[in-house]
C-alpha cells in the first residue's frame, strides 16, 4: 500500500506545523503564489476515511494542508474526550505517505487562548439530531472549523459524508458568513463487511464490533424497503427498529429521514433523501448514514 | 469644506456596488494586485465620526471601502429599526468627496438569504452594559461585520470609540477567530460644545439637544474628580449621578468606570480606565464615554 512521493525526481516529505503563527504565514505566501489550498480538518486517529479526503484533495489542489486537533469544545462533559485515540506518531505517517504537504497539529492553549470568548452557531440544522443528543458539540465544531479555516484560507475543503450532519452545517456556515471556499463530502469509506470507519471503532470489543454492523444493515434494509416501493417513513423506522432489537448490545439513539439539503425531516419518501442512525455500542456511540 | 479628488489629473469617483458578488470580485482583484483595503462599516446617516474613519484609512490604505447597512438583526422588538434615519443620497455624497473608492450597500435579502440561520457571539465583554440593556444587539453586530469582513476581506479595518464596547468586541472577535485585519479605534468626534456625534441625535428636540450635553459634563467632572486624585468608583459614580439629576429628561441607563482592555469593571481607579454612560434624552438612547 505504500505510495513513493516523488515530486520532480526529488522525494519530497510533509511538513508539520505547531505554531498557528508560522501556519498562517505559510498559507499567505501559497496565496500570493496563487497555489490552490486543500484543507482536511480532523481529530487525529486516522483511518481510510481521513486518507480518502486527502486523495480527493490531491486531485484539484497544488496543495493539501491537514490538520489534526482534538477540540475539546466539541466533547460534552460526559463524552470521551481524555480517552479519545491519540496516534500522532501513525497519523503523521499515514499522512505523508498520501502525500499531505502541511500538517497543522496546533495545541489547544493556541487555539483557545485564556481570553478566548467567541463562539459560532448555527441554530436550525444544529440543534436536531446529533446536536439534540450532544448539545453544544456543533457549535465548538463549526467554532474551530471556521478558526482553522481563518488560519489556513483554504480553496477547497474535505468532509467525509459519514459525519452527514457536519457536513450540512458547515456548508451552511460558509453559505452564511460567504466565506469563499468550496465545500467537498466525500463518500464514507467502510469496512469489507460494511461497517463505516471511524476513530471511535477501536473501542469496540469482538463481540460489539459485530453487532455494530446492525446499524449499516439497518440502513441497507430500509433502503431495501424503499426500492421495494414503500414510501412510509413510520413503517421504514419501525422496520429499521425491530431488526435492531435483535442485537443486544445496540442502545438506538435515533433514525431519523430527512431532506439531505436541509436536514427537515420528511414524512413520505418520495424524492432523494438520507436516513441517519446514531446508537450506542456497548459504551461506544457510532453514527451511519445511507443517501437514498 | 469640498475636497476635490483628483488623481493623476483625472477627477475619480466612488463606486457604489449593492451586489455582494461583485463586492466579493472586486476585493479579491484589489487582492491580486497587493492593494490594501481600509474598511469602514456604517449603518449610514453618516456624519463627521464618520467621515473621520475615512480619513484615518485615506491615510495608509491604497483603497477605501465604506458600506452602508442598517442591520436589522442589531435592533431589538422596541427599537428604532424603522426610523432609523437612511439619507442616502446625502451619505454617497459625503463618502465620495472624502475620497472614499468604494461604497458597498447591498440589500437586507442578500445579506441575510430566507435560509440564513448563522451567528456569533462573543460571551463576556457582550454580555455587558451595553449588551444587558440590548439583548442580541452585539451578536447581530458581530455577525454582520464577520459577514462584512468576509466580503471585503479588508487589511484595515475603522472604528469609532463612541462605540467602545463594540470595538472591544469586533477586536476580540477578530483575535479569537483569527481573522488577519488589523483594528483601529478612532477618537470620538464631539460638535463643538461636546456632545458626541451621533446618527441618532437628529432625533432630539432643542430641548434635549441642550439637556443631552449633560452626558458629557458628567464625564468630564468625573475626569476632573479623578484628576484631583479621587480613586473610588463608588464617589465618581455618585457625583456623577448627583449632576445628572438637575437634568430632568435625562433617565440613565448606566454608568459604568472598567478596564478598557476588556471591560471588566474596576472598583478603585488607579491606572488607565474608561467611563462608560448611556441615558435616554427624552426618547432618545443616547451613549458616550472617556477614557482617563
Amino acid at each position: 500500500m505504500l505510495e513513493v512521493r516523488v515530486f520532480s525526481g526529488e522525494p519530497r516529505f510533509m511538513n508539520t506545523i505547531t505554531s498557528l503563527e508560522e501556519m498562517q504565514k505559510i498559507a499567505l505566501e501559497l496565496h500570493k503564489k496563487n497555489k490552490s489550498i486543500g484543507f482536511i480538518p480532523t481529530m487525529g486517529a486516522l483511518h481510510e476515511g481521513h486518507l480518502q479526503l486527502v486523495r480527493e484533495s490531491k486531485k484539484v489542489n497544488d496543495i493539501t494542508v491537514a490538520s489534526i486537533f482534538i477540540n475539546p469544545k466539541q466533547f460534552g462533559p460526559n463524552e470521551d474526550l481524555t480517552k479519545y485515540p491519540r496516534p500522532i506518531e501513525q497519523d503523521k505517517k499515514l499522512l505523508d505517505v498520501k502525500g499531505t504537504d502541511y500538517l497543522f497539529y496546533p495545541n489547544v492553549d493556541e487555539i483557545y487562548p485564556s481570553n478566548f470568548q467567541t463562539s459560532i452557531a448555527v441554530d436550525k440544522v444544529a440543534n436536531i439530531l446529533e446536536g439534540k443528543s450532544r448539545p453544544g458539540h456543533f457549535d465548538g465544531m463549526a467554532t474551530v472549523v471556521l478558526k482553522l479555516f481563518n488560519i489556513i484560507s483554504p480553496t477547497n475543503v474535505y468532509f467525509g459524508q459519514k459525519d452527514f450532519q457536519q457536513c450540512i452545517i458547515v456548508r451552511q456556515m460558509i453559505k452564511d458568513l460567504n466565506l469563499q471556499i468550496k465545500f467537498h463530502t466525500v463518500s464514507t469509506v467502510r469496512d469489507p463487511d460494511g461497517l463505516a470507519l471511524s476513530s471511535r471503532n477501536i473501542f469496540l470489543n469482538t463481540q460489539e464490533r459485530e453487532q455494530a454492523l446492525s446499524l449499516y444493515q439497518s440502513l441497507l434494509l430500509a433502503k431495501k424497503l424503499i426500492d421495494d416501493g414503500n414510501k412510509s417513513v413510520e413503517l421504514i423506522k419501525k422496520e429499521m427498529k425491530k431488526y435492531l432489537k435483535k442485537y443486544k448490545l445496540i442502545r438506538l439513539d435515533y433514525i431519523e429521514i430527512c431532506n439531505p439539503e436541509n436536514l427537515s425531516p420528511v414524512k413520505v419518501v418520495s424524492k432523494k433523501a438520507v436516513i441517519l442512525i446514531a446508537a450506542f455500542v456497548g459504551k461506544t456511540r457510532l453514527i451511519d448514514n445511507i443517501i437514498i
